[in-house]
């Protein structure tokens, strides 16, 4: 299995090692019905499967996005001094270990969670208010492929260089032959800071390329979504003592929402990893705190450059899915929307700037009224705030094509729900569109012409970060000045999507996931840096003992 | 030629494609004095072999240390905002030339060089002071083949993914294929700062690696020891012009001592990456400066820990040879002499404290004195300020086993030199010992035991930095528990090193140069991250065509 991921990562073609479709077929008949039972049961209960000891107290207030209920599931809650001292024996423990048998035991750890993929999906759902579907995907398969992805480059970075080797070199009369050995010495104890919307996807990678570099991890994951990512936690802590390791070398930092220990956390001299999903503010705090390793993915404001399209139907179909899904609240969505004002070429001729808004509009609503599809794409929103930002934008000067409204989730009668708003915006106001509206909300920016567009989405990437950039155009001279342009803003650009795939899809062994270029954040998931950086080369010498 | 320095780079055992002995046999019977004979033509002269226009000064304040004179050699004077802006415009010619192109016109520039290891020699020898075997080995073959260790580790990394591959996705009733391509975009302007001791060792390393990495680049030497690696640069910018592309990807940023344009190169918007060599205060202040990559090599306090040794007199021959070599002014020379209270321990039985310092100082007094070996191990003091610290130590509490003192150099009666001086320093008065006391300085500290002394060298590492730590002990897991110890404070130990060898010496294509964990310095010559942080992976993507 490792030699088929090592493989797979220096390929980079397609790979994936747990199957992304609940279907019973491979899952198994009762396994989306236990899932959900194993949920439903943990409610109302401690989440005592960590075997944490010496809880200070058990906490807890994660609510549903779809019932607006508190879960009433507690977790262990360990002082900050205790944690980080449990981290510091164990990771004195977990470094000894040889990269062979962690990347065993953490590879043993990805299989179990297969067992797991459905409650853990039914967890993302009530904390993040993803559908069932991308709850699935990305907490259960997508998230353990990056696992893999991540164990996999640890694996192959921490033998590029010989463990061992004889030097040897002729001074003319004679050689002088020094034994020369290089170790990998990881960093010590890594802290991997969760987010609300991907609990398990955002956080997998940095806890697994810290593990298999011999680093101890303590998860703190966000206070809104802990079970998603403690349910790893648990598995990763039952194969270690099944290995006769210290548990401790991975262990669950959870707080509440009014009493955050991410900072004390943070600051402790003897972390000195830091991995972290969430806002530029904070991002930014932790970057700059001295003597520290730190691997971010902040905000980004996302562009889609139109200028030429084959069938502007299937455009406008594929881009209301994209502004649609999770009702905008992944960092991969799309928010500027840039339009030149003489409108966009296609085969049948030119549709206007206000064409194309409505077809946008037009999709958007169908999409959303498709009982069978709207409120499972849409989901729910995670965060009240979400809805106030929406609200604002309206109020915001320019043109509202669509008004963000709700619709009806026939499951749950009580989810907080919010369709895309979408607003008109000129070029001249860069204020307005130059910061991350965080959910459905995209705005339609018109531009002078196609070189303006670009300008823009290169600049805008360039100081405020990007993720993601969708592009569309018939004229191969101008996606290439696209992707040259998008390359120095270091942000990947996906051209001509339609049908089946989206600009928000990010797949493991395949696409970098956040440059690490630009402000959107300092980190790539997996790039060599993203594991380098959590060891160090130290090489020792000897002369040969028949020399001595 | 690129195929075997990539051999080399995999297999990190002895390599060298420059050879390190100044011999007629290799370089030709006139080599040496052809050599001598060009340095002496340059002075009092115009360096105008660079072809940068524009010079709104000639300047330049270089002194030899060996006849306490100046050179009298003028160099352009640029200023800094013409400096970026052509090294931008050039910077957008380099990053389209292929990475295999890059790597033969730098190859190229290398084996040019190789004819002019003389001049660079002499060059040396009288802007830093190193004796003239030094001067040829240090700033000629092994800075050539450092530069083309960078060169091979950058082309290796640029091409760890491939540029293209198709993305296969089975969805069921149809796959989705895409297209996704992977460029390696460099950063854009890349400016390296040397220093006044080594000025090719430590500069080409950054200079080859960012220009391998499509990065432009400047080059602001110390204002004392310009002239060895304007020779490079020159080099260099010739081949570029042969190839019909842009010279200012490279250039010389001259300045002198009372007008230095460091900060202002730093910190202007465009210079996106930055190598220094120097002191910590400020090589911490550009780690500081926000939106750069900084790769440093600073300050440290070398340790040497004396344990049990097979034959004490060969110890305190080697110690002393690593304390004399150039005047003991390499960042990899130990400073740091721990030796428990209770002795060495010997074949020959225990070896007391002051019974080694005797030693130690006999043996650093007779290569002084020997009249053919002495001047050329020392050579002369780069710096002034370097004698009065040696006053200064000589004034602090505790017992001066040897005094710095003068000597003849036959050559050149006014040079500046002074011999090591040797202090001993209780182990409680950690405030003398833990600071960098650059020079030929070497304080013996007297500790409790062994135990005591890995801990203080451990500690020292950790707070303060070290490049290098040298350890004498005949039982092996007293070594293991120094090479752990050692491995955990991020610093490469050099054992029970006699004959031949020094612990100060460092090998391209085998010993990590710094590793970048400790406070000397965040980068290392040259591991994956030193040439990957200089480029970004991004990855765009399209569907294949025939879906379109």
């Amino acid at each position: 299995m490792l030699a088929k991921a090592i493989d797979a990562l220096h390929a980079r073609t397609f790979f994936a090692a747990f199957p992304e479709n609940p279907s019973p077929a491979t899952y198994g008949e009762s396994a989306d019905s236990n899932g959900r039972e194993k949920f439903q049961s943990m409610m109302g209960q401690k989440f005592d499967e960590l075997g944490q000891a010496d809880a200070q107290d058990w906490i807890g207030n994660e609510e549903s996005p779809y019932t607006q209920e508190s879960l009433e599931i507690k977790y262990p809650s360990i002082p900050v001094s205790l944690l980080v001292t449990r981290a510091t024996t164990a990771f004195h423990v977990w470094r000894k270990v040889n990269v062979q048998d962690r990347a065993g035991i953490l590879l043993e750890s990805l299989d179990r969670l297969k067992s797991r993929f459905f409650e853990i999906a039914y967890a993302t759902m009530h904390t993040t208010g993803q559908g069932f579907m991308m709850a699935f995907q990305a907490s259960g398969p997508h998230a353990a492929d990056r696992a893999l992805e991540a164990i996999a480059a640890g694996y192959e970075e921490q033998q590029r260089f010989p463990s061992k080797a004889v030097w040897d070199k002729p001074m003319g009369k004679f050689n002088i032959q020094l034994n020369k050995e290089w170790r990998a010495v990881p960093k010590g104890v890594s802290l991997v800071i969760g987010c609300s919307t991907f609990p398990t996807w955002n956080s997998v990678t940095g806890i697994y390329a810290s593990l298999v570099t011999g680093n101890s991890v303590i998860i703190k994951p966000h206070p809104g979504a802990i079970l998603p990512i403690a349910i790893f936690v648990a598995e990763i802590r039952k194969v270690l003592v099944e290995n006769n390791l210290d548990p401790n070398i991975c262990q669950l930092a959870a707080d509440t929402s009014d009493k955050m220990i991410t900072k004390d956390l943070a600051e402790h001299p003897d972390v000195k990893l830091i991995d972290f999903t969430g806002n530029s503010a904070f991002g930014s705090y932790l970057e700059g705190l001295p003597g520290k390793s730190v691997f971010t993915e902040k905000t980004g404001v996302n562009s889609v450059i139109l200028d030429s399209v084959e069938d502007v139907d299937k455009v406008a179909a594929n881009l209301a899915f994209s502004v649609n899904l999770y009702s905008g609240q992944m960092c991969t969505a799309p928010q500027n929307f840039y339009i030149p004002e003489s409108g966009i070429k296609t085969a049948q001729g030119t549709v206007s700037f206000d064409e194309f808004a409505k077809k946008l509009a037009d999709n958007i609503n169908s999409l959303v009224d498709n009982p069978k599809a709207g409120p499972f794409v849409l989901g729910a929103v995670q965060n009240k705030k979400t809805c106030e930002r929406i609200t604002a934008v309206e109020k915001l000067p320019g043109k509202v094509w669509l008004k963000s409204r709700t619709f009806e989730n026939p499951q749950f009668k009580r989810a907080r729900v919010a369709t895309p708003v979408l607003l008109e915006v000129d070029s001249s106001k860069k204020d307005i569109f130059s910061e991350e509206l965080f959910g459905p909300i995209a705005l339609l920016i018109k531009t002078k012409n196609t070189d303006q567009s670009i300008s823009l989405a290169k600049e805008l990437a360039l100081k405020h970060g990007a993720i993601s950039c969708g592009a569309y155009s018939t004229d191969a001279a101008i996606r290439e000045k696209i992707a040259d342009e998008m390359a120095l803003a270091f942000t990947p650009v996906s051209f001509n999507l339609t049908g089946g795939i989206y600009m928000n899809q990010n797949a493991a062994f395949s696409d970098f996931h956040v440059t690490g270029g630009n402000p959107a954040g300092n980190a790539s998931f997996t790039n060599p840096d993203y594991v380098n950086k959590r060891f160090t080369w130290v090489g020792h010498r000897e002369p040969l003992s028949v020399n001595r």
